[in-house]
């Protein structure tokens, strides 16, 4: 079992990585104050994790679960409520815990119920995605979606523990894999090339899921993430880093309608957007555009936009993203791959450019 | 004007009071950061003095408004959403700014929109009930009700700065003038008894609404709460105190159904429930409980439990209220008038007792 630590003083967490994890009671009974747990889970990972997660919870004096619905579409208040039902009806009280078995919705929907629940309940993470493993499980964001906009609704809330079972990969289809894929090639992105040129390396390793080669990468990407959160939890700054291709990935999913594209799939194609808006600036080469759609393409992911969607919806959709700054959009560029840099000052032909150059009309 | 602070480190802000406050730019441009801001409050509360704050915020770039129906019934997820709506339908960005025009309700559902807005912005109270200037926004409590119980759903979210027009009380209706005074006595009752001594000399001048006697009580009353939740900002321990009377008082709203007791009445009967138990225990007195009764009696607040309540109503409520925690029904009673103190060992018979004792059958 691999272990690292995410540092934010007094809201400090481990995260957990290796295969078994999640039917181990004592990882449980080790980060979970309390003697209630509620497990948030969905439709699609409850046949295959649920009975193994609560046998490990037997210890427990009170053990509940509540099965959402799959699917971004279904990551809105409405959902939400359906996890305060759960602990209101059940009489959950305020040390009770909440672990949340499944991908980044489930996450996402699970941490700011904790968030919100009595006004801050614990929370635990067994993210079974490797988008969630990756990106969504570190950092405390938490929120729901707001018909005009993404994770619109939310909170900064950070789990008391993650716990990332590698096994899990095993029975994650094959675009979802790319569509985690494409939060780890980010990390090498915007922080950290020579792990970008080990996943040049070893793209076919990860997408025959040699476990060496996942947890490695997983491991690796976390650590990446936890260090940019420990400089700036709240984003007040430096981690808005991490955005690299979402601001043109959110237009993507609020066009097309939740859940068309995968997370993933909208951030790769948006980070192809982003590359080609530094290269159209300057500040980093074709060469190195070319190296990340070959990655992208090695990963199996989009490197366009979709067919359907004009400068305009993308031009439209930013300017509501979170983003934005008293009007000012901000964006991130790349000075090279690995050196990431925000900036805000974008002129408008140049965002036009490289749309163009990724097949919006 | 009288300022007091209330200090919470980083999260420290200003309570301004005052006649007048609402109309003077100054006390906004000097507190708010961004160049945008929203106006939440409701339909009773608009005519009397939206126009008036609108005017006062003339110099931003971006100013909205939203009006919420007015109760504790629209306390909800649904409500609160249609704050989420104005903001994403005006583009508010994540440099705005909302502004609580109103009683406890638009309080605390404003503060909880503010928390969860693109994951927190910032945050405005004018509270325009004695009730809610008072109380509800000194604490950063926000929140909203759930069918199942009462501010089950929320967050601790400091504002910026709390602005208290006394002149506001010129226009609030007799029985939630005496609503926000059970609050008043309870700071009396649970840590200030030279306090609760005035209180018993100058109700009369209170319900006049004699302006320094008005003034006076509110400032007081901050500076009462200040202190408790600046030694316990998240409610881990003392703070707890706040809660006189309010685990019967929220049996009574929820069994009763929001919103026909006001808050303050059903807080004003469960003061006496959970006096008339610390009188059962041996605590204090009945020259004590006969003081509390006297002085509700000259507010005009109740004393007595709803007639259709029977105890198991209150019992069966009080089991999901927050202050359960692990099972045990936490109370807080006194030592003396002024001495308050946080038990969580309650007999359930001296506990029906004392609901026998305020007419629960």
């Amino acid at each position: 079992m691999h272990s690292l630590q995410v540092d934010l003083g007094d809201r400090s967490y481990p995260i957990l990585i290796g295969p078994g994890l999640l039917g181990e009671s004592a990882h449980f009974t080790n980060a979970i104050r309390g003697r209630q747990v509620l497990v948030v889970t969905n439709e699609t990972i409850a046949p295959l994790y649920l009975e193994k997660v609560l046998a490990a919870l037997q210890g427990f004096d009170k053990v509940d679960s509540v099965q959402l619905p799959d699917g971004e579409a279904f990551k809105t208040l409405d959902t939400l409520n359906r996890i305060f039902d759960t602990l209101l009806e059940r009489r959950h009280d305020r040390s009770t815990t909440i672990i949340a078995l499944g991908g980044g919705v489930v996450g996402d929907m699970s941490g700011f119920a904790a968030a919100c629940y009595q006004r801050g309940v614990d929370f635990v993470q067994v993210p079974t995605t490797l988008l969630s493993q990756v990106d969504s499980s570190v950092g405390g964001k938490t929120g729901v979606n707001h018909p005009l906009g993404k994770n619109m609704i939310g909170a900064f809330y950070q789990p008391q523990l993650v716990l990332i079972d590698i096994d899990t990969l095993t029975t994650l289809p094959d675009r979802e894999l790319s569509a985690g894929l494409a939060e780890v090639i980010k990390y090498g992105m915007i922080c950290d090339a020579p792990f970008f040129e080990w996943l040049e390396a070893n793209m076919d390793a990860l997408l025959a899921r040699d476990p060496a080669a996942l947890t490695y990468a997983v491991e690796r990407s976390c650590a990446d993430k936890a260090a940019v959160v420990a400089e700036d939890e709240r984003e007040s700054g430096r981690r808005a880093i991490l955005n690299f291709g979402h601001t043109f990935g959110h237009a993507i999913e609020a066009v097309q309608g939740y859940g068309k594209w995968l997370h993933g799939e909208a951030v790769a194609a948006g980070m192809v957007m982003a590359a080609e808006l530094s290269r159209l600036r300057g500040w980093i080469s074709a060469t190195e555009t070319e190296r990340l759609r070959a990655l992208l393409t090695k990963a199996n992911l989009p490197q366009q936009s979709p067919e359907d969607m004009v400068v305009n919806d993308y031009l439209q959709a930013m300017s509501v993203d979170k983003k934005v700054q008293d009007g000012k959009l901000r964006l991130v560029l790349l000075h090279a791959i690995g050196d990431a840099q925000i900036v805000a000052d974008t002129p408008k032909e140049q965002l036009v450019e490289a749309l163009r150059a990724c097949g919006a009309r």
